[in-house]
This record gives C-alpha cells, structure tokens and sequence, in this order.
C-alpha cells in the first residue's frame, strides 16, 4: 500500500466567531467539507471549551480531519491527512475556509512517508492565501 | 486563552511489524504514552485495514494524536498535537518510538497559531533522529 500522504497544516485567521464556537455548525461544514473532498466518514467526535472554543476529529477512510478552535480569536488550527490520491483535500480545505468565513491562511502542505532505501521522511511547502470567502453558513 | 500549540509530526522507520500491524497494541501505547505526556485522554477511535495496517487518533484535552502505520513497510506517521504548556508532547513521541520499535525518526516540530496583528502563522523547525530502541512491548 502507498505509505505517501498528503497533509494540509492550516492556521486560518478572520474566522466568524459564531461559526467556529459552535460544535454543531463545525461538524455539519466538517463532514460536508469531507463529501465535497470524496472522503468516506468513519466517524467524528467534538467537543466544546468553557468558555469558548471547540476541538474535534473527523475520521476517514485511511485519513483524518482535526480542528481546534479560538473563536475569541477568530482563529481556527486545521488539519487535513490523505493518504491514497482517490480524494481530494484542497477541495475540504478550500470548503472549511469558505464556510469559516476566512479572511487569510497561512498553509503548509506536508508530503508523509517519502522513501529513501528504509527511511521515510516528508517535505513541507508553506504559503500564504488572501481570501474573500461568501459564508455557506 | 493562549492559541498557540506544539504539533509534532513524525515519520518513524524500522517499527516492528508486529506492533504496528495491531490496533489493540497500538491503543494501549497511545494511551499509556499520553498518560506519559501528562494528557488527560477524552476518547479514542482506531481501525485496522484490510490486509493490514492500522488508523487511529486519541483526542487529548485540548489536543490529539493520529496514527497511520504500513507494517509491510515498517513505517508509521504520527502527529501530535498540544495546545497549553501543562504536557509534554516529546515525552509522548518518545514513548511511542520506543515502543514502535522505530530505529529512525524524520521529525518537525511546528509552532501554530503564532499572532502577528490579526494573521495567524507557523513555523517549522525539521530533524533527523537515529535510535537504539528498547521495546517496551
């Protein structure tokens, strides 16, 4: 099995407060997000800070989705893991920031397992990103 | 609260087949190494792939760790993720590589959720470990 992946590090900045410190509306764009990329959910779980702020994990076929939240902030810390090229994350991270109502991201792509004879490494890709989104929210 | 977090991904070489291959092994490492890393363990989910391999990701107060690993490749990719200064992440890394057998570690620490103004960043420091494992297993 191809050991490669494909990992989206994303800080996202400007987000909707109300948006990213409400648990319910994050795991509805979550799992759309994950349709909208082809991904197969497994399963997720959320949960919400006191006072404020929310974290969770979406589990896909061979891959995952992670979110930690800082809504008095307007900041959201998202991950996107693929393994496998059948699916697509740049469609889920462009959907999630849409849907954040984000005004900036700071991205690194991460290449997983990258053979060298028996030792695996990545390489990372860093960029930034304007964006005028029109909230789905 | 602080936004910033400790996210270490790994690339580990060399793991002993027979631990990576096992959801159950690989559970019950992930969750003595949080305990390891002073983190207070929320839920966990893990799934084994067909022939093999084995997903999963344990949620952590205010953070996670995600595992993927090829046992016909020896090779695992491992996150974790902490936000807070209360645990210890490399305790937990080490924990995991220990017990993973791993004889080569490609590591990169990321520091999220760095403020400057209204933009959030990271950045990224990268390094090679070689290691003289003694399997706790």
């Amino acid at each position: 099995m191809d050991t490669t992946g494909s990992h989206y590090i994303v800080e996202a900045s400007g987000c909707n407060p109300d948006v990213i410190g409400d648990a319910t509306k994050i795991r509805h764009i979550l799992t759309q997000a994950a349709k909208a990329g082809h991904m197969e959910v497994k399963s997720s779980y959320f949960y919400r800070f006191m006072p404020m702020g929310v974290s969770g994990v979406v589990i896909v076929a061979e891959s995952h989705i992670s979110i930690h939240t800082w809504p008095e902030n307007r900041y959201a810390a998202i991950d996107v893991y693929v393994c496998g090229s059948e699916s697509n994350p740049e469609k889920v991270i462009d959907y999630i920031l849409d849907a954040f109502g984000s005004t900036h991201a700071h991205v690194s792509e991460v290449q997983r397992g990258i053979r060298d004879e028996e030792i695996y490494t990545h390489v990372i890709l860093t960029w930034e990103e304007d964006l005028k989104p029109s909230s789905k929210i």
